[in-house]
């Protein structure tokens, strides 16, 4: 009987290879932990996102690898911590559209360990790891792209107003941000209002385009992040406002795109996996979303920053359920190494473990401790249940870090709001965090800062790139 | 077609009442907002409640009648602001040990209703309305009652601890309360670790008596309402520590009565609700539960302390789905009313609505306002997605009212959290929910307070009641 087991264990994997599935990936833009109907918010309506989690897993203590757009989608995309590839600077937390930088092409990406194994690949949304020729989607194993390169509230036009009013008000020509198919600019401004709606497009397309093949899809919203556009179906649906009807029209964007799933027959052969690549923007009130529960949000190392939605869906595959072990979006690259047999790169430290044990059920994730970094520190280590804060900052605009001796010890199981300081009953516990703390920061070698360097030069109009407003693909 | 529609219209109820179906209500003590999986809790699990809410309606703006236990047990049961009977009181917050009064025995509760069509009915659990025998359950309408007359942490005895031990480490012989089965105390102190499993035995215990008639089940939790016990299989076993072991117990407790409800092939013919009597009583920092993104918790007028996770499930009747109108534990009695063809009394105010429309997916709620009663005075009243403060109090042990003019003013639907007072930019929401306050005040007589008398005679152990602790019962 034993044997048997061991046998059946053995085919198992083997079995899953030998079929691999097709991935999506779909990645929110500044959505908080509390922002979604199954998460808690009382104010926004998420059916798809509440069905998906139910028919799936909803993950309650899943983390991203950085607080901030671009290090968050490094860690995303090459299971690595940011720190390890220049992608998380002391000076400047983001790229900007005068960023000279990007991530390494000697970076391995999930789409680039998946490309041997004959899947098609596209990136869709916003990619924000470097626009320059050399940093684009197509370089980093993506056979195609179509999105936006940075951030939708970059290249402010002269006409964009002061103050609130950018917020309150958004218009289209208040923001000069490029609409690009592959390695072309294809509209700009780009239409804001209408991106949500033909990124669900391109995705049905592709996914029924590739329906006979093996298929990776990486889709990332460029919203809910400031300013808040909608198509005009969502305008005003939300009793959350204006940042409510965003998330509406991204939870209609992933029930159609289960649904072509399921119409195509390739429900029982996709993983989907949805997420968000930081915590809420608070400092824009209304126009920021919530962490729910949590304490902070975009920015900071409190819960609130790093700790996101994650639904996993895989029908007939997955265990479903709520999951409370830890994962994380590093996880992803080994987990999908694992699933569908694809090589993970040997000759480089990686930060994900492969989550298999806990989306099938058969054991715990093997994830036990989160790295907390900002800049070039590592403010806070979180190990099992416990999470010691070595610096903090109290807000996204504030510069300054305090650092705190002993550390901040929260207990987040008890406490995931981080209101109660249990470091006086635990040195035990901080001791422990200690020594690995500083064995991981050992494990990090220097690296040239690619969120350093910023020219006029790097600007996408003047990067080789046509800058006419050529909007060939508005009639989709 | 639209005749063919009206006579259609004019038959379902008619339907409906031809097969009165099977009332549960499942109501816990203290449970916060979010407190619950499908809420948003990232360290409780709560499986059975979540399917529930899935399988049926999750309400998000669902309200109880007060924000502390007994006001707020007499609205679930006779549907009227306990203002209106006496059961709200400026200088009692509940009914004590040594509380004379009760619920007026002229007051009519929802068993009351049922009982003329035939309904067999129980009370498990907390009552709260009255423990001298004139106010006990069998004296309002219930043919059987099974539970603790008041709450779980009065009757302290000498034996306990001052401070914090008390809630970090609970023992049964540190509290009195006695438990009751009908007029007669059958165990003193109650065990109190294993009441939420003794009310569930007996809970299915009545389904299937009755299985074969139509019956009314009320099961009021006495948890997780500090002191926290639970029964030796969910000790240690929640992340959120000793509090989530009690909401876990509870869970399951609801689990296992949706399981005999299908088991018995009543699923289809019996609504349950599941709701909590008042918000987190934050002063007990982990020992109490959470608010979730709502401000205040139990004893406020903020939403945290009226504002509660309320679950509709009647399988293949309700519309599934998440429900965002408003709603109330004060709606029950005309809901159910309704549902079953009972008579309402006609003698006097009633503060409830029909809910039918929105379970079964007709139309919209026809509640549109809601009334924050504390103490002898209306601190604010909620119109659509507006929310006026005219008085707040700071803490919940704070006994000084702060008066608001103008009041503050919450858009509860952008604004859960009511972080962002909006009065300045709608005087005229202002004007009509100043008029609706007071046309709400005019609508309020004098009545007796029955909270306010208090005397040694009072107590259960001189109250008629034997003292004898008999434990006939503890091997169920």
């Amino acid at each position: 009987m034993a044997a048997l087991l061991a046998l059946i264990l053995l085919i198992l994997p083997a079995a899953a290879v030998a079929a691999p599935p097709n991935i999506v990936i779909l990645f929110a833009d500044d959505l908080g932990y509390g922002d979604l109907g199954v998460y808690g918010n009382p104010s926004i309506r998420t059916p798809n996102l509440d069905r998906m989690a139910f028919e799936g897993q909803k993950w309650t203590n899943f983390y991203v690898g950085a607080s901030v757009c671009t290090p968050s989608r490094a860690a995303l995309l090459t299971g690595r911590l940011p720190i390890r590839n220049g992608m998380m600077s002391a000076k400047n937390r983001v790229l900007f559209p005068d960023s000279l930088g990007g991530l390494p092409g000697d970076e391995v990406t999930i789409a680039e360990i998946l490309k041997p194994l004959g899947y098609a690949t596209e990136a869709i949304g916003k990619w924000h790891l470097g626009h320059l020729p050399q940093y684009l989607p197509t370089k980093q194993g993506f056979d195609t792209y179509f999105g936006i390169p940075y951030s939708n509230d970059m290249d402010k036009t002269p006409d964009a107003p002061k103050g609130p009013e950018l917020w309150k008000h958004p218009k289209i020509e208040y923001f000069n941000v490029p609409l690009m198919r592959d390695e072309r600019i294809v509209e700009r401004p780009a239409d804001q209002t209408t991106l949500a709606r033909r990124y669900t497009e391109e995705a049905v397309r592709f996914i029924r385009q590739h329906k006979s093949e093996r298929f990776f899809l990486y889709l990332a919203y460029s919203s809910p992040h400031v300013p808040l556009f909608r198509s005009p179906p969502f305008a005003g649906v939300s009793l959350r406002g204006r940042y409510g009807d965003v998330v509406e029209e991204i939870d209609w964007s992933v029930g159609r795109i289960l649904d072509a799933l399921r119409d195509e027959g390739l429900a029982g052969n996709t993983l989907v996996v949805f997420t968000s690549d930081n915590g809420p923007w608070l400092i824009f009130d209304e126009f920021g979303g919530s962490a729910g529960p949590l304490r902070g949000g975009k920015g900071s190392t409190w819960e609130g920053g790093m700790r996101e939605p994650a639904i996993f869906w895989w029908p007939g595959k997955l265990r479903p359920g709520t999951v409370q072990d830890l994962g994380s979006t590093l996880d992803l690259l080994p987990t999908i190494a694992a699933i569908t047999g694809a090589k993970v790169p040997a000759d480089r430290i990686l930060d994900g473990y492969d989550l298999s044990p806990a989306l099938f059920g058969a054991g715990k994730s093997p994830r036990n401790e989160m790295f907390y970094w900002r800049g070039d520190k590592l403010f806070a280590v979180r190990l099992g249940r416990y999470k010691a804060h070595f610096y903090t900052r109290s807000g996204y605009r504030h510069r300054q870090a305090t650092a705190h001796e002993p550390p901040l010890l929260f207990d987040l199981g008890v406490d995931p709001g981080e209101q109660w300081d249990v470091a006086a009953e635990h040195p035990d516990v901080i001791e422990k965090i200690r020594k690995l703390a500083e064995k991981h920061k050992a494990s990090i070698r220097p690296v040239k800062d690619q969120l350093l360097e910023r020219s006029p030069t790097a600007l996408t109009s003047q990067a080789g790139i046509s800058t006419k407003v050529i909007r060939l693909e508005a009639a989709n």
